[in-house]
Formats: C-alpha cells, sequence, structure tokens
C-alpha cells in the first residue's frame, strides 16, 4: 500500500501536465483517472484519453521533489477533483497514504483529507513502443514547425487524413512538414544536422498542439520514437505517447506552384491589421471574402456587404512587380498565415484571379511556404 | 449630419463604458444599439438595457479627446460591431462622418470604412430625473458598500425584493445598507460627514456590481440623485441610471442577535482556505455542509462524503470563549463572507446550532455584520 511524501506544488506541477492528457468527460469512464505508480525509483502520474497518453515521472533525485518513498503500489484517482483537492492543501509538504483498499489519506499541515480510488488493475494498458534509435530534435525546434504547420490543418472530420501533419524524412536528413485542409496549405522543410532513419508518418494536429503544451521551454531535447500505429515523444520525466492517423496523406508537391505573375512584399503586421478589419466585414457578407486590388503599384483591399457597410482601403507595400490583379479570398486564411509567420517581411506571389497564391518569409532564408486559394465571385 | 474628429483611444475607452449598459441580446433590439448624441458641447454615447442607462460626455474642452466638432446630430449604430471597428482602427485619430441619412463613413489613416446605422428618432427616451440636492459620496466608499453588501442579495426571482440592496438614510446622516437572501445577511453601517435629505430605496444587486465597473477609482465623488422609481448616479463625465425595485424591504432588524453563548477569532485567510478544502468534499454530499466543531477550546472542520471521501481538520483560532458547540452549514456562505472582509481577522459568534451566527470583522471599529443561517443535520 502506498505511502510517500512529496514536495505539493512540484507535485502539483506535474499533475497539471499529465492531466492534459486527461478529459473529464471521456467516454471510457475510467480514463478520467489519473494513475499514481509508486516504485522505488519514484512516482509516475499517468493520463490518457485514448488518443493521447502522457506519463510524467517524478523521480526519488529530484532535490526539488522532496520525495520520500515509504511503501510501493498503484492507484486510480478522479483526475480533476485530485488536482484541486492537492491544490487547496495548506502547507508545502504531503503525506500520501493508502490507508485500505483503495482509499487514500492526504495529510498536509492540520489538514486530513481521505479520498476514495480506485483499483489500478481497472487502467488500461499504454501500449509500450519498442526502445530503438530515436530521432533527437530541439524541443524549441520541433514546437515551431507545428506552430508553422498545425493550423493549417483540418478540423473537419470529412477527410480524417487532413487533421493531421504530414511529417516525412527522406535521404535521412531532409525533413518536410505538410497541413492542408484543402483550402489552404503550409510546408516547412528543414536540413537535419544528424542522419536519422526514414519516416513518413501523420500525426493528429490536436495531438501536436498538446505536445507544444506539455513539453515547455526549458526542455531542451526530445527523443522521438516511432512504431506502427503509434509515436512517442520522451524527454527525461515526460513520455508522451499519441496515435497516429492511418491512410496515405495525398501527394501535395504538385499544389505548389513556381512561376507567378504578380509579387508584392507587405510588412506583416500592416497587411495583418488591414484584413482583420477586412474581415469584420466580409464576415457579414454571403460569400465571407475580400478583394485585394492591384493596380499601377497600389494594392487596396475592399469589402461590401449590403446590410453592415464597407471597407475600402489602400495597405502600404514594399514592392510590387508584374501584372494588376483582382483577387478574392477569405481572410481569415491569410491572417492565420500571417500569424504563422516568424518574420517581419511576407512575400506573397499570384498567378490569376483563380489560382492558389503563395506566401513566403521576405526576410529569411527559411523554407517555409503557405499557399491559400482564392474564391471565384461575380 | 454629423460630422467630428476624436482621438480613438479615448473614444474607444468611452464606448466600451457605455457598453456596459448595452446588452447584444436585448428583448428590444434597438437596445443593442449605441446612441452617438453630438453637440456644440460635444459627443453623448448612450447606451441602455431598460434597467440601468449609461450617458457618457465626452466634453469639447477634454484635451485628451483632441474633438473636433464640424456638424451635429444624432445616430444609432449597432454597439458591439461598431466597437469592434472602431478598435481596428489604424491611426490614433478617426473621422466620423455622416454622409447620408444613417450611413457614417469612419476615415483613419488610409482606412476607410463605411456603416449603416439607424435613425436616431427610434431610441427610447431615457427618463431624466429632475435636478434636485443630491447626495454626495466618495466613489470609493459607495463601492466599498456595494462590495461588503451586494453579494448576499439573492439572484432568485421568487422573492424580488430580495434581489436589491436595501439603502436607507435615516436622521439625515445614519445610512444602513443591507441585502440578504434569507439565507445570510450583509449589513454595513456608517455616518454620513454632511447632512442629507432621508431616502429608502432597494437598488437591484446587479445594477450595483455594473456601478462598480463604471465608475473607476479615479473619479474621486459620485452625486446621486433621487426620483420615484429611478436613481441617478453621476460623475462630470457618466451618468449612470438604474430602476429602483418596487415593494418593501422586510424588517431585518429583528433578525439580528445580540446574546451569544460561544465567539470564536480566527485569521480570515486561514478560515477562508480551510472552508474551500471543505467544500471541495461538501459539494460531494447530499446537504453541502460542512460541520464546525468546538471543544474544549480546539475548532475542527469535518466533511463526509459516502461517495467521494472525508475532511477532518484542526482550524487555527486567535481566542475561543463560551460554550462547546456543534454546527453544521453550506461552506460557501462563509466564504463569500470572508471574501467581503477587508479585515485580517473575524470574529464568529454562535448561539446554537439551529440559530444564526454572526460575522464581524475583528480589528477594524466599522459597523459591518453578516449573519448566516445554519443547517440542520442529524
Amino acid at each position: 500500500m502506498i505511502h510517500f511524501s512529496i514536495n505539493k506544488n512540484l507535485f502539483l506541477q506535474a499533475l497539471n501536465i499529465t492531466k492534459r492528457a486527461i478529459s473529464s468527460k471521456n467516454a471510457i469512464p475510467i480514463l478520467s483517472t489519473v494513475k499514481i505508480d509508486v516504485t522505488n525509483e519514484g512516482v509516475t502520474l499517468i493520463g490518457s484519453n485514448g488518443q493521447i497518453s502522457i506519463e510524467n515521472f517524478i523521480s526519488q533525485k529530484n532535490e526539488d521533489a522532496g520525495l520520500l518513498i515509504t511503501s510501493l503500489g498503484s492507484i486510480l484517482l478522479e483526475a480533476s477533483f485530485f488536482i484541486n483537492v492537492v491544490s487547496s492543501l495548506p502547507d508545502v509538504t504531503l503525506d500520501f497514504k493508502e490507508i485500505e483498499q483503495n482509499q487514500i489519506v492526504l495529510t498536509s499541515g492540520k489538514s486530513e483529507i481521505t479520498l476514495k480510488g480506485k483499483d489500478s488493475e481497472q487502467y488500461p494498458r499504454i501500449q509500450e513502443i519498442s526502445a530503438s534509435t530515436p530521432l533527437i530534435l530541439e524541443t524549441k525546434l520541433l514546437k515551431k514547425i507545428i506552430n508553422e504547420t498545425a493550423f493549417a490543418a483540418s478540423t473537419q472530420e470529412s477527410r480524417p487524413i487532413l487533421t493531421g501533419v504530414h511529417f516525412v524524412l527522406s535521404q535521412h536528413k531532409e525533413l518536410k512538414t505538410v497541413a492542408t485542409d484543402s483550402h489552404r496549405l503550409s510546408q516547412k522543410k528543414l536540413t537535419l544536422e544528424k542522419n536519422s532513419d526514414d519516416f513518413d508518418v501523420v500525426i493528429p494536429s490536436r495531438s501536436l498542439r498538446e505536445f507544444s503544451a506539455v513539453f515547455t521551454d526549458d526542455i531542451e531535447t526530445v527523443e522521438i520514437f516511432f512504431a506502427n500505429n503509434q509515436i512517442l515523444f520522451r524527454s527525461e520525466n515526460i513520455s508522451f505517447y499519441t496515435r497516429l492517423l492511418e491512410g496515405n496523406y495525398p501527394d501535395t508537391d504538385r499544389l505548389i506552384p513556381t512561376d507567378f505573375n504578380t509579387t508584392i512584399t507587405f510588412n506583416v503586421v500592416n497587411l495583418r491589421q488591414s484584413m482583420e478589419r477586412a474581415r469584420l466585414l466580409s464576415s457579414a457578407t454571403q460569400n465571407g471574402t475580400v478583394k485585394l486590388e492591384i493596380k499601377d503599384g497600389v494594392v487596396s483591399a475592399h469589402v461590401h456587404s449590403p446590410e453592415v457597410g464597407k471597407v475600402n482601403e489602400e495597405i502600404d507595400t514594399d514592392q510590387v512587380t508584374g501584372e494588376d490583379l483582382t483577387i478574392s479570398f477569405n481572410p481569415t486564411y491569410l491572417i492565420d498565415s500571417l500569424k504563422a509567420l516568424n518574420s517581419e517581411k511576407v512575400t506573397i506571389s499570384f498567378i490569376s484571379a483563380v489560382r492558389p497564391f503563395t506566401l513566403v518569409p521576405a526576410d529569411t532564408d527559411e523554407d517555409f511556404m503557405q499557399l491559400i486559394t482564392p474564391v471565384r465571385t461575380n
């Protein structure tokens, strides 16, 4: 029967990380619990929603944890409730003791709280991934790639494969990451410093967003292990498992144009604010679009909503080359794209009013390209 | 037809204050608009939800407003949408021009936004309160009184009069403010510095909360005018009208006990944290109560939930006098009471397990008294 004492704040922090994998409204009720596993090495907190699973290990060697383990075991506790109780405790230390089968007493200061738990045997087994040589990435770099691509994945379940982000490693070091919802696409390419085994996986964008929340910037590198239908991101203390999406990701290379007729360089902040104004009124129109007009080197944005009113404005540019053009599109797609850019300037290249246009950062040499499909209007 | 220019940020701030009286889901659609009234003296922004009305005046003399009035008039604009549009404008100044009947053009930097408005004749008339000698109060003091009492008002419409706070001035300077939802009561009494006309009104607690949000701490004093069924709070620029509740407020004086058998002084923060722990488990019990046990000078809190678990804890006290007692109550009432106290220590006085108990600040001489009714348990 479990017995340990631990620093309350560190324990709470670890619980809150694990909690990110736990939904209180899971269709499988047992998955609303956190599994607490106490071994001689430390305490492991396990949570899962069936899609992603997080194992968070607090080592006996971690001095900040002040972990004193007297007796070992496993138990399940209702995650949200348990976290609320722990965070309400008065003292800096808490004592966690199993007093009888699946019943624990938390003691902290003069407060003594008894909670009913569940038998840990009821918890599903998290599939283990056999140890192999991992791909090692800087956490910051991986989070940057996620930030640049995951937003463009679909949120609709009509084509499930498009709800993921396609990660492909070829020639042992060429990484390509693509997401598209068929209206817009975002692609980041880079060359890894070290060789690794090639892979081709589609990771749910929702899992990637959780990854970004769980792996804080103080975790320098992350090891990535692949299995048939799962991927494991691992740091010293955290193991983050996510299911992969099954099926073939569409060939996106053929969608990317290379020849253009009109090219404009904008200040990112200016353009974004202009599109946000346009969106206020375009969302009250039938097709929800803004019209961008390029004429004699002057770029302007126009929205006309018969009910609400209209926007007309000139947008400052750094450079305009090529043909005049009038093109309509959903300003939200452009706003999302500009948010994903880490650069001050953006170059947008057009072919015609009915062909997708591309955005690339104008002041970095990163291989980061976005594509937005226009809307045909009359 | 209106034409003026104004500092965008100051205009936005004024709009956001007026917006507090405007609900976008009002049963009377015209009340989702803001009325903009331009005279030679300045611009007035008017909003109302039928219960409260706010008139916010921006004077031509206010240098921060940079107000330049070219032409006068009135118009109604959809409040939420108009505020979003104004806040999206690129420049520090905006030009507001009515171009044809009920249609305006906002120009700011290179952005030009045309909006459709409505005829100001459609707006209901806000009842005016005839000028009389006002009661003048420090804004801070009035907000403190509201904070100490309004939370105890009822949120149920079953006895509408209890959703208000009872303000009574007697003997020209004795102010008594009371709220109760029949389970708990909060009463603040104070002596005004200047004589005023006596009054006896019941102000909706919701209006008082809005008052506290609208009248920021930089507004030093507020003038209060009374009419039959309305009250007006007025500062230099803001007129805040609210309807009063009709009916007789119950006599609460007879509820307040004076003789007690047990008296305890607690540290407010300690007691509140203890009650918050108790509430975590009491909310999972049938009657939702915590049991407070006073025995041989030791005070302890107990909750037992058959499903979830239990809490047992000793609570530190500064002083315990009188008889032993065991009493049960809803910890939320005690938590709310302690939040309303501005003191470090609280004295709680009990008669018996079935009679209401009182809370008073232990370290100030303010006349501030709260009452909580216990719950009978078996």
